[in-house]
């Protein structure tokens, strides 16, 4: 199911490939988020042409809408979208406990308001397998637990042991064949309880799993810290996925922690906001300056962005907020993330990753 | 430049070809409109595979954004928008005589409010005209006075005659070898004045005729009364250019009028509103209905939204407001305008039009 074909000389990084149901995913991956079923203003084909191995779509607000009748009858959720590659399903949990939806928690599981239309719904973690085997997703991520940033040690080891409960409740319940069931570890930002979550969950035997409940607020070194000491207590051959982490450079430096998996609203979302992702660093397509540089978004990029538009021109389309610019500089910043994972692939099998992080990092943040 | 190829048999359709500096346009034509410099969420090659020969972009709004300097040193609107084929600009004065652009009017021109920063400008013919011969469109407007629908006889009298002396400054200052020149007829719902301005017009020679002021709220069928008397003035041989009307069944009826050429933003403003067009009629993408749906937006299209997605899948995603839905909405509502365009030619040619149009609008209206 996954297999490691290279490991890196110097860093724990390693290349390998995810088999799912519908895909040969090769890691380390980046996933876009179609969180509603839709990466942002791209086709599918502007995905595939982008590199894009697989995707990340949000299991509970699909369960609202559409609702999963019309997923399933659609015949799961890559037919409904159309999409032949992997998707990975998340349970929602991280949008469900969100304040603003009013979320209790009880025994059973998280009462909380649709974002839609304000009513109410209790998700169990039976509820949200149940959710994701009709959407045959290649991989479902059981619910877990995760605590806001700045919670203190008793809400995070509450967090650590219901997540542990809900892991084991999922496994119980799971019956769809061929599809992969990961888990999220958590913790906070309290190293004793990060060993204690990854521990209690690698002994239950998942097929991969995740780290949950960073890059929501605490510094990067903190992250970093949680990221090692997780990963620490995860099993050698199994995949992990560092969830919501998507800045090139955080990117990089999980890899050298041993992170096979990613996936991030951030490259899409930045695009609508005018921030264009190159070799040399980010820049603000939206500054005036853009107007009369005739040239393409990234000089070397072989987007459809990059190859028939000028920056000129997407400055322009920014500043007066038209679709095609948000679309294009999407495109382009998608382009962007799986070439640097291709790249940094290429860089573990050869033994070279650090070197080329190195390379990166000097190049981006300069 | 403008070469009739056809007449019907029953009606006064006529197919030609208008052969501008960039592009040879196929007529009876449907443009959609790029006012800002694009058409909303989509790209030139969709456009390209849509069929679509010709845009009409608005020369005012680009004077103020991104403002003509840019597009002179891009080398024109053309390179600037990387677009091949023939573009049509609008004079903007439809735009700057609207009630919250606080319009004064005086013997120079307009003075009036930027939508963009409310910033006072005075646009003038001769001014107009110099803006477009820096953007390079394939047709120039004269600039021209709209007067809003319910205005009084002496309003639109006033209209007509300023309307007739800005055309004259406008021609007599044009000086770009290739740009054609189009004047804008007016007259309001009134027979008498939309026949002076038509002939008060055609003794200038201008390049083709638009007939303007319409289908801004009087009823469908002043609207063609006053495209009959207005075309009865016009040179035969000469361009006519319907603005704004951009309906399906108006559109083959202004055909069977004489009309050669048409902008609107109905198609693609209606897409970003739900409405799907097909050969049977509109229908709304939102209603829940739609959502158990699996087949394409309308049967037999050859675009890309219904080559490759349901409508039950585009039902969703806008009913969740996701970007890729207007956008494969919009791209379907562009194919069947071009896909009608080019059915009424061929009927034309063959003097079938009026059949085809009877059929069309029995199937559309049904």
């Amino acid at each position: 199911m996954f297999e490691i074909e290279a490991n890196d000389r110097k860093t724990e990084a390693r290349a390998g490939v995810l088999q799912t149901e519908n895909y040969r995913v090769k890691t380390p991956v980046f996933m876009p988020v179609a969180t509603k079923g839709s990466v942002k203003t791209l086709s599918n084909h502007e995905l595939i042409g982008a590199g894009v191995e697989a995707l990340i779509s949000n299991a509970l607000l699909l369960y609202l809408k559409p609702g999963i009748d019309v997923i399933s009858d659609a015949g799961g959720l890559h037919r409904f979208m159309n999409w032949k590659r992997a998707i990975f399903t998340d349970n929602g949990g991280f949008q469900a406990i969100r304040e603003e939806f009013s979320p209790v928690f009880s025994k059973k599981g998280i009462t909380f308001s649709s974002p839609f239309d304000s009513s109410r719904h209790l998700i169990t973690p039976e509820k949200i397998i149940g959710i994701q085997e009709v959407l045959r997703s290649d991989v479902a991520l059981a619910l877990d637990d995760c605590p806001s940033y700045g919670t203190g040690y008793n809400r995070a080891e509450d967090s650590v042991k219901r997540t542990t409960q809900w892991a084991k409740r999922s496994l119980d319940v799971k019956s769809r064949e061929g599809q992969l069931l990961f888990c999220i570890a958590h913790g906070g930002v309290f190293h004793e309880l990060r060993i204690r979550s990854a521990e209690e969950l690698a002994e239950l035997n998942f097929d991969g799993y995740a780290i949950g409940g960073l890059s929501i607020g605490e510094p990067k070194k903190v992250m970093m810290e949680m990221i090692e000491i997780s990963i620490k207590a995860i099993p050698r051959e199994k995949p992990r996925y560092l969830m919501g982490v998507g800045s090139p450079v955080e990117v990089l430096d999980a890899i050298a922690r041993g992170v096979d998996i990613f996936d991030s609203a951030f490259p899409t979302r930045n695009a609508r906001h005018n921030a264009v992702y190159t070799e040399k660093g980010k820049y603000n397509i939206a500054k005036a300056k853009n107007l009369m540089l005739f040239e393409a978004l990234e000089e070397g990029c072989s987007c459809y962005a990059c190859k028939h538009y000028t920056r000129a021109y997407i400055s322009h389309l920014m500043r007066v907020y038209e679709a095609l610019g948000m679309r294009l500089v999407t495109l382009h910043n998608i382009h962007f993330m799986e070439r640097l994972m291709r790249n940094a692939r290429e860089a573990i099998v050869t033994g070279e990753f650090d070197e080329f992080r190195e390379m990166f990092k000097n190049s981006f943040l300069s």
